[in-house]
């Protein structure tokens, strides 16, 4: 333990066995991303500090940190609120816990808030995002960084569809995840009738569509489906679809990456809504 | 062998030595992705797919297909030029040189034709992609795909940035290197003096601009700096730009990935020309 370290406000615990629960519950967690409650975990300084940023809305619970590491993350050790916990372990149970092959040392344990699906979808400006069969965790998290940065209300990921919770989404996110309402593994049945329930217009991202993104009115309350990597939206959820929307593209060109047709399909939106992000 | 393949019309050569040289290029080429001569080499029955089809401007001039593989691709394979050759090897072999975790079993060397910059450059409806510092070899592939979905002219990298003959890369961008001039580690002051002297406005993608790419003219001959995933445009190659744009985001998110902020330009300025992409 090193004694020079800045005053640390969170609960402070001292671990020595990886039988522990709080390390068995980190270990599980790790793997997976999320526990069994839906908290979030997440490796490395870099999660940690974007669920303490302003704008998140994450409350941090639990902090573990490799006695190597706790030096060098003294200052953002120091952020963590007076009601989290920072469980002290020593590095080679860290090593045998860690999902990752360099392991950097910490590792913390967040809630996110329980987000209202029909409290969004009721509002005139709803612009919610919702993934169809995409696989590429990347491809997620890059999905709900541009969602997050162009003013979207929510993410909603289908069954089927990479859970957005995956570790790798998370880190392609940049934090957005802490800052976004999004929601996994949703019954298609259930968002189609509760978006049109609520006067949500939904429009598919389609790439054979002759009809132009550009050329549509993309104000009001939205929906936009976004298929799956290769083979796009599934003609089950294409039906739902109020109208379906391509990007032009050159006639010998492939397609766009996913994420990158939905980024562009979100910037459209707020180009025509003018950039008026609400708060 | 397999006796009841589909005619094949490269020539086809039996090797059976891992120090034969064409084994030998393969093996260095499928470290780097390209040769000293500035092939690309990549492996899959996806890459050679991708070189073979129509819109590509690539010369498969060698294929080594692993014994195991070659029933499996006969189809693939019989579309190869008569020009080509095909080597056959032993399984072992190929697993030997494999740059991969789980080969697959076949392998091409293509030659991309050299392309002319100042051509490109010349003409009045130019787009050209100029990748400044950026490191992820994702990004770049998808960037490249992105340019030729959307009708740009070409690709540039400049110097210290990621190869964009990267196997990664080549992965990422689903066909689009062999489709797309694509200029790797060039000078930055050899680039800029001659879209100078081409008339090539030169704009920078650059977050912290209050001007909207979408208030600005994109029509005429255009250069668009893409710069490093977190830092942005360096100063040094910012000066060179005659207007910066950004893409406005929320006040509260951090920022669009390089590669999602790239294809939202380049849409941007397709959008302005009224999709009319020249073939």
């Amino acid at each position: 333990m090193n004694m020079h370290q800045q005053p640390v406000r969170a609960k402070v615990r001292e671990l020595t066995s990886a039988t522990h629960s709080l390390v068995k519950v980190f270990r599980r967690a790790l793997a997976d991303g999320v526990t069994r409650d839906g908290w979030l975990c997440g490796e490395g300084p870099h999660f940690l500090e974007e669920a303490l940023k302003p704008g998140s809305r994450a409350i941090v619970h639990s902090v573990l940190a490799a006695t190597e590491a706790e030096e060098k993350y003294q200052a953002l050790l120091a952020m963590l609120p007076a009601e989290s916990e920072l469980a002290r372990i020593p590095d080679r149970i860290f090593r045998q816990i860690a999902g990752t092959r360099t392991p950097q040392g910490i590792a913390a344990l967040v809630e996110l808030p329980a987000f209202d699906l029909e409290a969004l979808a009721a509002s005139p400006n709803a612009i919610l995002v919702i993934a169809c069969g995409l696989q590429d965790p990347g491809n997620m998290g890059t999905i709900i960084r541009s969602a997050d940065a162009l003013g979207a209300s929510a993410v909603i990921a289908l069954a089927g569809t990479v859970n957005p919770f995956n570790p790798k989404a998370v880190r392609s996110c940049s934090g957005s995840i802490f800052r976004m309402p999004v929601f996994a593994s949703q019954n298609p049945e259930t968002v189609f009738k509760l978006l049109k329930d609520s006067g949500v217009r939904i429009l598919g991202a389609d790439s054979h569509s002759a009809l132009a993104v550009s050329n549509a009115d993309l104000r009001g309350p939205i929906g936009v489906l976004v298929g799956q990597e290769a083979a796009g939206l599934p003609p089950e959820i294409s039906r739902e679809a109020d109208e379906l929307l391509g990007i032009p593209i050159r006639a010998e060109a492939d397609s766009l990456n996913a994420a990158t047709a939905a980024g562009i399909f979100l910037y459209e939106v707020a180009r025509q809504r003018r950039f008026q992000y609400q708060p």
